[in-house]
């Protein structure tokens, strides 16, 4: 069995990037779980909350469902051309070594997709992931590439995907991102 | 008069970058004067929250700094190689199009400089910031370069620059992006 | 008059990107002239070439032509997603201090378009090349954006534009970075 | 049997990278053969050469070699906090996409190193690979970083390591990539 845990850098209710991971969670290939982590709750990162207070709960909560993950699911919006603050922000807390979960993102399978309005569907954000996920030991899985441009016609109202064509690529994506992590695993 | 305004990517009480930017404004350049803009109060970033509620007055309050200012001074940390979350977050926010202050990033001159505790000063954050300039419109100041290593040496416990070498090479670097934005806008 | 010197990163006879600078010379303001620069004949780059024979003169003829130009405009294609090393290479020679020709990059207005068969059009080559100008110490034109992708419709067998909306953006892309370069030098 | 191959970006004959390539064969571990392959007689890429006369047998010889390995070591200088033309222009040629070999980094275990004269031992030429990489679909090594600042006093005139500290270091760099293949392939 293989856990996969999405987590979307976006807290819209509607969020695009959510939704992507939503439409992940309908075509799993066999023997396959994938559970959606959040970022609600996440403060922003603060040395002095840090020392004072340690790790929020939230936090916790997030580096466990990572800890747990046999593979990671990043799905990333992007703004001015970059990372989301929001999003970049949980992992900058999450990367923070508390006394009983240690470095949860090293040798960890990542995988990047991302849906955004415009037309380069993610582009630059997912090469902006690139330095952090190195520095941080994560096992970058690049067999694969998925940015959503135009997102607004892809997805409904609710942030539903309504795109055949996308829905299709991303269980392509999703079955060989997972037959990788069950190969290494062997 | 020249006015530059500063903005310390961290929100510790005792962070290097902020003390960077208090050591930057003991040195000036004649007809300059120095302002240090703050991230603090700045919620993160909701596409929900803005629609229901607009820009918070925290944002609006550092959207008039930048507007009002002739030259913006970023000092970044570096986490995890890349934009703080925390600081990103405050530029998503800024560069938002509310109805009476428009693009403030648009045509202004910035300049980007750091210290961080490691070994390389926040070379890869600066470098991180780039294309994240360029699509706000930003004029990126490359005149000079200024990283600050070893943090933890340069700076004392309540994070006022004690190193002189470096303070010599910052009060430099600011008569210089000054002398650069006076002879632009001649 | 304002000179604008363009070099194509591109050997190919019928190059898409040489195609674009070609087509921004028929659309000029007034009182401005645009010469293209060639790659031609600059080879590898060997620090002992260099040691024993100096820069090579089609180094120094670039660098003579960049030392003359009031605004460098750079059209480069993306390979494998950065910048393609052919283009790269003449910048690293160019780069080099020989005797009478110096710094010929620093404070040099400098725009970046691309052109490319792909769907992204070369945003992730212009992006690399952000540090590269940073370090150089060029004056980075943001005011603008010019991405040309499918560039097998947009450009005939010769490399000639035929897309007059993009020929029309390109227009004013040089239009704007002309107006620019003409207000800070006043 | 594990075959590593490392490629060094530079031409110099007494290349700081040349040499630790070199270094790094003197303390391997067991079952691991070390190759160094080399970028010398590859032409700049121009398409209409490709076109006319096909993949140069230099550049063919280049991608057998990294066909063969078992995992890929690039040892990357950094030329205006970028790649260098030159290394890129040999990975540029090798993307190409020749009858009898394929795409040879699919899949490939790549690990970066490099060593510069400057303070930051080439942290922002590793970052420039990082999306090439991922676009060529090799697998990048995360586990290890290695950067040689002060390369000059690093390394003796003929370009040989004599810095026991870095040699320490490179070689666990090498037994780590190295195990990180062996468990892969099991």
């Amino acid at each position: 069995m293989t856990l996969l845990v999405g987590i979307s850098g976006s807290l819209r209710k509607h969020s695009f990037n959510t939704g992507l991971l939503r439409a992940a969670q309908t075509g799993l290939p066999g023997a396959t779980r994938f559970e959606i982590s959040s970022l609600a709750d996440i403060p922003l990162y603060n040395g002095d909350l840090e020392a004072a207070e340690g790790i929020p709960p939230s936090v916790t909560a997030l580096k466990e469902s990572i800890a747990a993950a046999d593979g990671l699911l990043l799905a990333t919006p992007e703004y001015n051309n970059g990372i989301p603050g929001v999003f970049k922000n949980a992992i900058d807390w999450a990367s923070r070594p508390p006394a009983d979960i240690g470095r949860v993102f090293g040798g960890k399978p990542v995988a990047i997709i991302g849906a955004s309005p415009g037309g380069f569907g993610t582009v630059l954000a997912q090469s902006a992931w690139l330095p952090v996920l190195r520095t941080l030991g994560a096992r970058l899985w690049s067999g694969g590439r998925l940015m959503v441009p135009g997102a607004a016609k892809a997805f409904d109202a609710e942030g539903n995907l309504i795109d055949d064509a996308v829905r299709e690529r991303l269980h392509k994506f999703i079955a060989d991102f997972v037959d990788s992590i069950a190969r290494a695993s062997q």
